[in-house]
């Protein structure tokens, strides 16, 4: 209760000043979009100096990425991904899910002021890689994987190919608004992805 | 020849200084990247008052899209796509071409940005969807409803989802920077795209 003003241990008060920081800066572009977000926006309602922000982070994008970085370690890191044994049922309920997720306001605009910081920052780009998209990518393949040894998938598959022919249209659509984004949708991309564009079996080849 | 200031005629005068304008900002964004353009240093090279810019455009995103719009009107509006009976080839060329673009600094930095703003204004994104995306788009279906014609694709097929599928990872990888963007990259894309992950074939089905 009021750990930041009364912790007398100065690491344990230095860490709810950061988590205070990370979660408003995470509000805050929530409310007032990513071009309303400001170093001094998020002192301000968070209750520090703005000396205490820059301190710790170089920028407002910095920032925006380490609350995402608290959200997935708190939330104890991304799950695996559900294994019933049946592929494309799996699929799509992990894609269902992250329309849901995108189409949440909560989310959807700091995901959007990560993203196009990354878009424009190489430096932050590369953090990003390796600290949140690569794990998240191998829980995916590592799903893939266990599907090419129950002969659900191709043997010669590349499965970072795999990853981004499953998820990469979805995230494509809605980062660039190019159509509604609905768990219809999510559920098409499947089956085509998994399928192919080719007519299968027949005489057709 | 110095068209902008000895033109009489004011209607091909003032189509001269919006050109002069738009190809600025291309330039501008190219050089300074979209967080360095302002419509202050768009006026100042194109040699008109900061007025003439903001009588025509609201935004510097607003004048970033008209520079494209403008660069497809003089090269003829996209043309068709290629169509020499083999889908596969036609597809690998075709994003072949759009990876050295993507990878061309000329272009990655304009497209970064007005993609970017996208994100952020719907109504640019909207503007975007109707006056080049779906142009685009149409091609492209065009080149795959030839391919279901000639039995390479499947009739059932949605071709919306089946332009997401083809050209919705490399723009992905493209704009968050996941990974090299090669043709080699593009062409494992087309393959498994139509191929599909699923085995084809034989018992393994």
């Amino acid at each position: 209760m009021h750990a930041v003003r009364t912790d007398p241990d100065p690491a344990r008060r230095s860490d709810a000043s950061r988590r205070a920081i990370l979660s408003t800066a995470f509000d805050l572009v929530g409310e007032a979009g990513y071009a309303g977000l400001s170093i001094e926006g998020i002192a301000a309602r968070a209750g520090v100096g703005k000396q205490t922000v820059y301190r710790w982070w170089p920028s407002k994008g910095a920032v925006l990425f380490d609350a995402f970085l608290m959200l997935s370690e708190d939330s104890g890191g991304s799950p695996a991904l559900p294994d019933t044994g049946d592929l494309e049922a799996d699929l799509v309920a992990v894609l269902r899910a992250t329309v849901d997720e995108l189409n949440d306001p909560r989310y959807d605009e700091p995901m959007r002021a990560l993203n196009t910081e990354i878009a424009h920052d190489p430096d932050l780009a590369r953090a990003y890689t390796e600290r949140l998209e690569r794990p998240m990518r191998e829980l995916k393949k590592d799903r893939l994987r266990s599907a090419q040894r129950a002969g659900e998938l191709s043997a010669d598959l590349d499965p970072d190919v795999a990853v981004d022919l499953i998820w990469g249209p979805l995230l494509n659509r809605w980062m660039l608004r190019g159509g509604e984004l609905t768990g219809d949708y999510a559920e098409r991309v499947v089956v085509a992805a998994l399928d192919g564009l080719r007519p299968r079996g027949g005489a057709a080849d």
